[in-house]
């Protein structure tokens, strides 16, 4: 019953197109979900996306709209009028439609609020585009139902009855003081199973969970994974409920978080997406292939202060790459999971020497399995000299890489920089760079001294 | 409002717990949610832990035992008889109590299970420990509020008031025909806003998302995700209502499947947390740290073939590191984009050569820019000769490792092996060797020639 889109299922969709059966194709859209026509519309082409999403009713439309590909969107929207995206945005969850409107060029963003009909939505959705990005203003939505204490269970019911066209999808009523201010709520499963004359101060429940408009994302969706949260009420700087946030939107947090740190750790600089233009790919990629370059320079000048030893012993470069790559390997490996920790807050701030001490003994034993290893590979390819080298050099890059893996992300989170940085080509180049140097280091002592 | 645990805090727990100032720990307690009980438990040692989880109420205690570090909690349970543990299970949703008896050892799962006072709750967890780990039987929860299509509103909402202890949290009541088919579900709001002598026909929703038993996780995930839902309902292979998932397990799985990936991409092979044992994370980074020495080994012997080489151009060793290190993070940051992709499921299966063509693109772009850069460099560092070496083969393994870092995630997944496997020691790996040989290769070409 889920739908699968296949390159085949596009073809003969945009057969349909050219021919304008315009039936056929209404029929088809009829079985989908919006998330699924968002899909496909992805990847039609710009005029044949335009034709599809003409044909479609007035409540989808705009649920479409929401799930396609930003890019997309924007090249669609761009073929629209103010008066025609006003009415988009009018159908719309508000805190949907701020974000949308915030995509929108700044000259006419003013021009589609003005003709928004529903006034209480325009000024809902002129409220919420204030909001900073990252903060759980930028996250919520204006539609709640809201009850005062004193009120009956009847009372609130009539008022869900009224809010009805408004609220999508509710999961709680929630319960304010005179002053607006939140003091609880009440689930509709407690609401339902309540005599209908009962007051909501007998049954609400007091121990709310909320944030403030500025509360990180990061923080809301901790908070909400936390304490399996699926809706949770956000207040002023007074305590005033101003709208609230729900796990959707929090589930996209956590994703885009998931995949920001993945791209960081692979050393792409900006949020990028396959789909993306090529330019813009391009241009995500090269800070780090540069950073990367200056590392490899800095290598060479390293090992052009040995260009007489490698000419007496050339096979000094034959293990180059695998002290660099091991070095890369090992820093790797110990940064993925400190960041790791820090995403979890299974690190306390002020105890951070227990972790490092496990890393570096985590350090130690790989360094001495892998020396062993390469030390009687070495002794029976080579000689004794060069056995000895790599393998000391090998144990203390990895013991250094160790060290470097886990300080380098945990002091960098304590500057509030994302660590995920740390973890990728920085500590890869760093460790290259010190392997090397640790490596020529170690081959003038034992070549010099024997 | 929320929690914070940092050191002192902990230091100050251990002092009461050390003069036993049980009426002061309880109060502490009482304000805290159990996943941040929980939190504490994982700091403390096993007998202050157990000593403080005896303090806990009957409600909370379980609550706190699923939040555990996994160790943790096997560490807590040992000190428990299988009775004790029984009574845990019996506060407990079905699915986390089946989750939880999983994880105790084989030979006294039967004993726990047996000594469950409710027959229900105990057949219930019966029935869920034989779903495959990875599908939804494995995810789902027993409890469930579930009605005929014939049954008024207050029919329902006397059914919600029976069921209310068991369900913990509440979002639909589901419609099923009389062989417990699944034909529909009915939202709260709904429930709320009908009129009580309404039939369950004329106001249930027949479009409702649903699984079998047997979908897999990464697929639930997906189906909610795409769907926006908090809950899903899962049917056995007849169309049979047997459990429902909830938004908060799927969070899990979501988190879950990212940290694998982090963890996979960074060369770890098993699912580890930094608060495990020392041996287990040695263990699991050993075996691509081997692969890394095998192709670092490799390396040599590739390199070894230039040793005359070498001798007379000792500077030819100079952008080892540098070929090796490009080689290695652009096929980290294609693989990344590609593997990213495809968790996203934006790649048509059959629709790959655009992806391959545009990753290409990208490195010809980037690898024109770092191999014109590097020249330059070379050029004016040292002669002609391996400035046109180093550039030239800078530039063919870009390219290289940017179509070996889209072709070889591709693969994999075609042929199910976690992409993610692809992105990190193994395709760094790759194009280390890759990448030393066209430079040697590209070097004598040039060296020779001319």
């Amino acid at each position: 019953m889920q739908f699968e889109l296949s390159g085949t299922y596009i073809d003969e969709l945009r057969e349909l197109i050219e021919l304008k059966k315009i039936d056929s194709i209404k029929e088809q859209l009829n079985e989908l979900y919006p998330a699924d026509i968002a899909q496909i519309l992805n990847r039609l082409k710009d005029s044949e996306a335009a034709y599809l999403y003409e044909l479609l009713d007035d409540e989808t439309a705009p649920q479409v709209l929401l799930e396609l590909d930003e890019e997309k969107r924007e090249d669609l929207l761009a073929t629209f009028s103010t008066k025609e995206i006003a009415e988009q945005l009018d159908n719309m969850d508000s805190d949907d439609a701020a974000d949308l409107i915030a995509e929108l060029p700044e000259n006419i963003q003013d021009e589609v609020l003005s003709q928004i009909e529903d006034i209480e939505q325009a000024s809902d959705i002129a409220e919420l585009i204030n909001y900073e990005e990252g903060t759980a203003g930028s996250l919520m939505a204006k539609e709640l139902v809201s009850v005062y204490s004193f009120e009956t269970v009847t009372a609130c019911i009539d008022e869900i009855r009224r809010q009805t066209d408004n609220v999508d999808v509710m999961y709680a009523v929630y319960v304010v003081d005179d002053n607006q201010k939140l003091i609880g709520m009440l689930s509709l499963k407690k609401l339902i199973v309540s005599h209908p004359l009962a007051r909501v101060e007998e049954i609400y429940d007091a121990d709310v969970q909320f944030v403030k408009t500025n509360t990180s994302t990061e923080d809301v969706a901790e908070i909400m994974q936390r304490y399996d949260l699926v809706v949770l009420p956000v207040v002023d700087q007074l305590g005033r409920l101003i709208g609230r946030i729900t796990i959707d939107d929090v589930v996209d947090v956590i994703k885009e978080a998931a995949e920001e740190n993945i791209q960081r750790m692979s050393g792409i600089s900006d949020d990028v997406d396959s789909n993306d233009k090529l330019w813009r790919l391009s241009r995500a990629r090269i800070p780090w292939l540069l950073v990367g370059m200056c590392g490899g320079i800095l290598g060479s000048r390293i090992i052009g202060t040995y260009e007489e030893q490698i000419k007496i012993h050339p096979e000094m470069a034959f293990f180059i790459p695998l002290i660099g790559a091991m070095g890369g390997n090992v820093g790797v490996q110990s940064s993925a999971i400190i960041v790791q920790a820090l995403a979890n807050n299974t690190i306390i701030n002020d105890r951070i020497a227990p972790k490092l001490i496990k890393e570096l003994g985590v350090g130690f034993v790989n360094g001495i399995i892998c020396s062993v290893l390469i030390m009687a590979y070495a002794y029976v390819i080579e000689d004794w000299k060069l056995s000895a080298t790599v393998s000391l050099a090998l144990f203390t890059v990895i013991l250094c890489a160790s060290f470097l893996g886990t300080f380098v992300p945990l002091t960098m989170n304590k500057f509030k920089i994302n660590p995920a940085l740390a973890t990728g080509p920085f500590v890869t180049t760093l460790n290259d760079i010190i392997g090397i140097s640790i490596y020529f280091l170690v081959g003038r002592l034992l070549y010099g001294v024997f």
